[in-house]
C-alpha cells in the first residue's frame, strides 16, 4: 500500500501533473513517483486552489524558494499584500505563505489565493489567536476545535500547506523557556503561543495528541503539513540544544505516521545557526526525519546583520542546500525591524535564489549538481562571447542585466572594465 | 634579523601605532609583533599619505574589508569617485582601492588619498596601460622602466598597498588563455594585460624577473605588495586549474623572498569558485603561500547572479573566512555589469561585513571566533530585553535599525509581530 492508495486526490493530482512536472524538473516520471511515494518528495496542491500550478519540492527537483507575506497587527493592508505577492512572483519565487495577523484574516487569504498561481501556505493558529487579541482576550486560550475547525476553513478554502507545531511537547518548551537553558527561549511565534497555552492550561499541545485529527483533514484536501520548529533556535548560542533536537525527533515520528496516513509532510529547519553548525545541522535533521524535504528559515548564520539578514540567511541557505536542504525561506532586510514592503520581499526572493542556486552546483545530489552546473556553464560561455542577450537568460533576473546595461547597451564590453575588457585583451 | 631590522620605515610605523592597535584588535602588543614579524600579518601604511589610520590584516586581527571604486573609460568622475569613498567609509570599508582606468589618473589618486583616511590601493598597471590606450596604441606595449616608474610615482604620491602581477608565467599564462584549457581564459585585468604583453614581446613578466626591483621601491616607502592573482577562476569551471595552482606557488616563493628582504606581502585568492571548493582553495592558499594575509575577490559562488554578485560573495566569503581568509574584497550589484555606483558601493561592503562577521563565528582561530561571538551574544541578549538602543549599538550597521522602526518607534515589539511577539508571549 502507498501514499498514492490512501490518498486518491494526491493521486489524482500526480497524474494530472506529471508530465509537466517531468520537463520543468528535468526528472524522469518514475523518478517523481518513487520520491513521493518514500516521502522524499512532495507535490504541493490543494484542488480547491483555483488556477493552481502544483509544484514539487524535495530533490533531486530543484530546490525552491518561498516569499512571506502578511499583514500585521500594526502595518500592511490588502492592496500592500497583493503588491507584495506579484513582487514575490516576478522575482521567481515558487511558493507564497500569508501569515497575515492584522485585518479580516479570511478575506485577505482568499484574495491572495486568488491572485496566487503558485502554491500558498500559512500558519492556522495565527487565525485563531488572532480572533482573541481583538477581543482583548489571552490569545493563548483558544480551544482545541477552534485550532481544528480553523485549520478545516482554511483548508477549504483552498491553502496549500500549512505550519502546524506539533512537535513542540509541553515539557521541552518549558525547558526552552527557562533563561537558565536559553538566551532568546522559544522565537517562533506559533510555538510561543502553543508553548504559553500548554502553560497555562497545564496540558499537552493538541496537535501531537491528536494527530490523527489533522491527517484526517489534511489527506481530504490533499494539504501539506509542514511540521513547524515551535523550538528553533532564535540566537547561534541557542543552535543544537537539547530542545531542538528534541522537537526534531518527534517531528521525524510523525512524518512517518503522516506517510503511513498518506499526508504529505515538510520539516521546518532553523533558524539561528552558525555557519560551522549547519551543515551537522542538516544532515542530522535528514537523517532524523528519515529524508522528508527539509523547508529551512536562513539559517541566520549572524545574529548582528538586521537590515541585511537577507544576506546572513543566503549564507547559511547555500550551505544548508549544499547538505541537502530542499526548500528555502526567504528573510528580507526588514527581518527583526519591521513588516517588509514590496522592494523587501524582491530583494529577499533573490537572494534566497542565489543561495539556492550557489548550493545546488555544490549539492551532494548528482542529479541536482548537474543540472545546477549546465546553467553554470551556459553563463561562463556567454561570458566568453560577450554575448549579452544569453547572459541575461542564464542569469537568474535578466531584466536586472538589461536595465544596468541600458546606459552603455551599444558597447560590447561592460562600463566597468571598456577598453581594459580582459576577454577583448587576448581575443586572437 | 626581522623585517623590522629591514624595513625601519615599517618598524617606526608599528611603534607609533601599536597601543592603538592593540586596543583596537583586542590583542596583545606581542602577538601583533610576531605575526607582522613571521608575515601572517601586515601593517598597511605609507608615511607619505596624510592623515592615515594605519590598519593590521592577518588574524587573529579582525577580518579586514576592501571596497573597489574608480572611474572607468566609459564612466565616472571624480565627484563621483569621491562620493564613492564616502559611501565606502560610512558603510565600515576598512580600506578602499582605486581601480580608474579613465580621465586624469594621478590627479584622481592625489583626491582620493586625500579623502580617505584608511589605507588607499591601487593597481599601477592599469595607468600604464591607459596612456597607451589614450594614445591610440597597444596597451601591452609599454617598457619595464614606464612600469617600475609608474610605481614609484605612486609608492611616493602615498599609495599604501598595491596590486601587482608578480606570479603569471609567460607560459601559465599562454595555457591559460588557450580555450582548450579554460572556458573564460583570463578575466584579471592586469593579468590580462601582462598576459598580452608576454604574448606580443615574447618575454617573460618583469614583475617576476625583476622582483628585487619592485622590493626595493616597496620597502622605502613601506608599500605592501598585494601579489596579483592573475590566472585567477573566472568561472567556477576553471577553479582549481592547473594555471591557477602554477601561480599561487610563484606567490608562495615571492611572499617568502619579500619577507626575507623586509617588505610585507598580502596573496591575492580566487574569484570563482564553487561553494563545495571553497574551504580547500583557502586552506590550500594558505599552506602554499605560508600563512601570509590572503585577500580574496567573493570568491563567487555562483556564475549566475549578475545583479546579485555581492550575494554571491558574501556566501562564498563566509566560507572563506571560516576556512581562513583574512581580508575580502567586495564585490557589488554591479559586478559583471557596469561600474558601480554609491549605492552599489554600500551595498557591497555590508554584504562583505556580514561575510567577515558570519565566518568569524565560526572561524577555526580562537581568538577571533570568541570576539566574534561576544558581539552576537551581545545582540541576542539585547533581542531578549527588546532593548532597541542595545540592538542597534551590536548591530553591523546601527543606522538602519533606527531607519526602519522609525514609523513604530514607540512600539516595545517590531512592526512584524507586535502583539504577536515571541519574546512578549512568554514573559512572566
Amino acid at each position: 500500500m502507498s501514499i498514492f492508495t490512501y490518498n486518491p486526490v494526491l493521486a489524482s493530482l500526480v497524474d494530472a501533473s506529471i508530465e509537466r512536472l517531468a520537463g520543468e524538473e528535468e526528472l524522469s516520471a518514475s523518478v517523481i513517483r518513487a520520491a513521493v511515494e518514500n516521502g522524499s518528495m512532495v507535490l504541493l496542491g490543494n484542488p480547491a486552489h483555483k488556477n493552481l500550478r502544483p509544484i514539487l519540492i524535495g530533490q533531486p527537483a530543484r530546490v525552491k524558494v518561498n516569499a512571506n507575506i502578511g499583514t500585521s497587527p500594526l502595518s500592511g493592508t490588502l492592496d500592500c499584500e497583493i503588491a507584495k505577492v506579484r513582487a514575490a512572483l516576478e522575482a521567481g519565487a515558487d511558493t507564497v505563505m500569508d501569515l497575515s495577523t492584522g485585518g479580516d484574516l479570511t478575506a485577505i487569504r482568499e484574495d491572495i489565493l486568488a491572485a496566487c498561481p503558485v502554491p500558498l501556505g500559512t500558519v492556522p493558529v495565527y487565525a485563531v489567536a488572532e480572533r482573541y487579541i481583538r477581543e482583548g482576550k489571552d490569545p493563548a486560550l483558544f480551544t482545541t476545535d477552534e485550532l481544528f475547525g480553523e485549520i478545516e476553513k482554511q483548508a477549504g478554502q483552498g491553502v496549500d500547506y500549512m505550519t502546524v507545531h506539533c512537535g513542540i511537547t509541553r515539557e521541552a518548551a518549558a525547558w526552552a523557556a527557562d533563561p537558565k537553558n536559553r538566551v532568546l527561549g522559544i522565537v517562533s511565534r506559533g510555538g510561543a503561543i502553543h508553548a504559553r497555552r500548554m502553560r497555562e492550561y497545564g496540558e499537552e499541545n493538541p496537535l501531537l495528541e491528536q494527530f490523527d485529527r489533522l491527517l484526517a483533514i489534511a489527506r481530504q484536501h490533499n494539504v501539506t503539513l509542514s511540521l513547524g520548529d515551535a523550538l528553533r533556535p532564535g540566537a547561534g548560542q541557542d543552535a543544537g540544544d537539547a530542545a531542538q533536537w528534541d522537537e526534531v525527533i518527534q517531528l521525524g515520528k510523525l512524518a512517518a505516521r503522516a506517510l503511513e496516513y498518506g499526508v504529505q509532510c515538510m520539516i521546518e529547519g532553523p533558524g539561528h545557526v552558525p555557519l560551522d553548525q549547519v551543515e551537522a545541522q542538516i544532515s542530522c535533521i535528514k537523517r532524523l526525519t528519515r529524508n522528508a524535504p527539509l523547508y529551512v528559515l536562513g539559517p541566520l548564520t549572524t545574529d548582528c546583520s538586521p537590515g541585511y539578514d537577507h544576506i546572513a540567511g543566503a549564507i547559511g541557505g547555500a550551505a544548508a542546500v549544499r547538505a541537502g536542504t530542499d526548500f528555502l525561506c526567504y528573510l528580507t532586510p526588514a527581518e527583526h525591524l519591521t513588516l517588509p514592503d514590496a522592494a523587501d520581499v524582491r530583494e529577499g526572493v533573490m537572494a534566497s535564489r542565489v543561495a539556492a542556486q550557489a548550493g545546488e552546483t555544490s549539492s551532494p545530489n548528482p542529479l541536482v549538481r548537474a543540472r545546477a552546473k549546465k546553467r553554470e556553464q551556459a553563463m561562463s560561455a556567454a561570458r566568453k562571447r560577450l554575448d549579452w542577450a544569453a547572459m541575461a537568460q542564464h542569469a537568474l533576473d535578466p531584466a536586472v542585466v538589461a536595465k544596468r546595461r541600458e546606459p552603455h547597451a551599444s558597447e560590447e564590453a561592460c562600463a566597468m572594465c571598456g577598453s581594459f575588457c580582459s576577454v577583448k585583451m587576448l581575443r586572437r
